[in-house]
């Protein structure tokens, strides 16, 4: 189980195999963002994204389930107060594989609440041919081993 | 058909209707988050958000939806490049209504592509006591409908 203290500064690690199905494209699109592009080929295919393209918020959920089953499912994580920033770099087609990176920005401990400590990641999903295709940076409370003194 | 010449900065808007469901959270948790905190109501309960609480990426999904519903399928989008800031500001459980507000922060020409134009927003979810759940801050990609000059 890790814990806030053993994240450091610098580590990168990658993890995790993900292949991206036609249907499901189809699927998330169709209950959270149904625009042509996610939903139908010959309308996707006249645009600049060349052709079917999962919605930037499937890639999202895409990138949690590879950040639970790669770390989280090892971890004392305690959520995230939220996302800095998220870049759609290239389009994720039906078939893409995809594999997540993460990158440790920053590590500090919590004033108000001894028992975390909270870790910013820079996160990207990398595909077969090495390219980027997302990135996210954002912050994950975990636990601490030894929480911290209680201040006043 | 809104085209990007249509949005003002200062104009604010407010649009929507969505019901979160208990099966839809837990639906979306099993297939992208699958922490107790999203699937199971005795785990969830022992935690601080008080009981089972929608995933956050399931919550951008539901902002997407709604954006999708009350502005974009009335407007010339042209997708996002990406999403600045996200906040979860508090838990949504099931049977939350939520609803989209939406404030134009900035509006802007692209030198390299004279047929769109970009316009930041800052959109928040609100719930049926007024209180703000999630705020995002994100760029949208409009078509004008006067093309600019395109630049030697």
């Amino acid at each position: 189980m890790l814990f806030w203290e053993d994240f450091h500064e610098g580590h990168v690690a990658t993890c995790g195999r993900y292949v991206v199905g036609r249907e499901e494209i189809i699927a998330f699109a169709r209950e959270y963002d149904p625009d042509p592009i996610h939903l139908d080929d010959s309308a996707a295919e006249a645009t600049r994204l060349g052709g079917l393209s999962a919605s930037g918020w499937h890639v999202c959920a895409i990138f949690m389930r590879l950040l639970a089953d790669g770390l989280l499912i090892n971890a004392d994580s305690m959520g995230s107060p939220g996302i800095e920033e998220v870049r759609f770099l290239r389009p994720v087609h039906p078939g893409a594989v995809l594999k997540l990176r993460r990158a440790v920005l920053e590590t500090r401990d919590s004033k108000s609440r001894p028992e975390m400590g909270l870790v910013k990641f820079r996160f990207e999903l990398i595909d077969a041919t090495d390219a980027i295709v997302f990135e996210l940076i954002g912050v994950i409370m975990f636990g601490r081993r030894n929480p911290g003194a209680r201040l006043a």
